[in-house]
């Protein structure tokens, strides 16, 4: 996704770059299939297929696999400026079912950021456009940086 | 995990048929490893163990992973009572980390329960105590019920 | 602010008189100094300037009363329709404090209505123009209309 | 409420102590009716009586007065450990409509706090025992504390 060849450390460089080191650890987000589509400093948005084994008893898509969604792309929006950042809580409103085979797209927007504490709106989308679900996430800066000089931080290699 | 063979449609039985046949078509529950513990009206425990692929790029459970756990507790909960019952949103507090092959422990219990909408709260706990999230979550009553006779009903069947 | 003495009962005139007839009887919007700026179906814009008695023991306006001036735009957002409606429930984030004399906006903008139910945010601004909360709102329909042939209707003077 | 005259500084103490010297400075709780019941280590309950200037368009309570009292009690309960505490946000839920004269409890109960964030409920009864609101608030501790050696401090005095 990133060359890390040139050393344009603009703040959108850096936003991807930060995207592609977390990607490469995030087996949450690889085994939602979700993909990166897009990162800049603030913002993120990515894309899952709603798969077979995502539907709950109603043979719609598990709102817990939304919200999963959802709160990935708020994690890539809130830790695009590199200072590692961790989600403190979110809150979604469910719209519209998403159905098998689905393809849903989030959008996360940062509303907020003041001292350790951000707030990040995202928007659940079928890619035909129909909203799915309102999702607002609080961030919470914890020690760190996701990159340092182009590599994944001690830091954000031993947050846990 | 229920035997349908006798007569005794209490509400705690109503709830357990309920429940089992719930579970047995909810995929995103079965491939999340989730367990029902138990589930009576207004209620329902259940476990899931934190794998390896539920973990984030800070080497921690995915906060959506514990919001789904969170989630289908609330969703057995609210259906305890063999009425057709969705999600129409929830908020989630995230308290502590859970690591990989942590066991966790969700119990949800009804709050309110008035017309159409309910409320439930659920705790997220390690298995050893410590409570890792906060959550409350809003249901909406759709038509129809969850069992009829002992069986899935037509509607828990089409109701996407 | 609003003759009613023509016939046009266009949408817009329509969330006029509802937020007309709503605001005559609603003390609690006129003993916070509430002042309706603009309402139009789906939108209201509200101001409140803060007074001594709203401050809190940090000498900031206490966050109730900036939650009361949302929930209130909310509140003329979701009835602009003409359908009874009251709050479900809601959620805020402070983002600064509002201080003694400021004189705060409150903008609410629907962004979702399905059957009885719609989602609505409220952004909290100083007149200035910066944000002091987020607040989303969850809107419930109940029996009635607001108005009904420019009148408020029986329906919306007896719903408690 | 307090005599100050004895050397007690248990936890219990100083949660009243703290409550005191909020409440003298409260002018929002102060107008609004609040009554302080009793506050200890993380708990606040709080009574406010339903008057005819808190009554909305439909004639029963408004909303933002009623999270203004589970708001208020939640205030008193984040700064009774005397660490200065404001409100980061919060959720509330409405359950039934409160009315002219209800006379309206507010428990307010710590569920979490960890570093400079904390997490309380808050339940909203009339006085007869009917639950009229769910409120879940996050606090976020600031510098300084709420009272010095008996006295409010001056960080409490100046914190806006």
């Amino acid at each position: 996704m990133i060359s890390e060849s040139n050393l344009d450390y603009s703040p959108e460089h850096i936003a991807r770059l930060a995207a592609a080191a977390m990607f490469e650890r995030d087996r949450a987000a690889q085994s939602l299939g979700i993909e990166i589509q897009e990162v800049r400093p603030g913002y993120a948005r990515l894309a899952m297929r709603v798969r077979q084994d995502m539907l709950n008893g109603y043979d719609i898509c598990h709102g817990g696999l939304i919200f999963s969604l959802a709160d990935t792309a708020f994690a890539y929006a809130c830790n695009s400026r590199n200072r590692a950042t961790v989600a403190a809580g979110g809150a979604i409103e469910f719209l519209a079912p998403a159905h098998a085979s689905d393809r849903l797209i989030a959008e996360a927007d940062e509303q907020a950021l003041g001292g350790r504490l951000g707030v990040y709106d995202v928007i659940v989308r079928r890619e035909q456009g129909e909203r799915v679900a309102l999702f607002r996430g609080r961030s919470s800066a914890i020690r760190g940086e996701v990159i340092r000089e182009g590599q994944p931080s001690a830091e954000a290699r031993s947050q846990a």
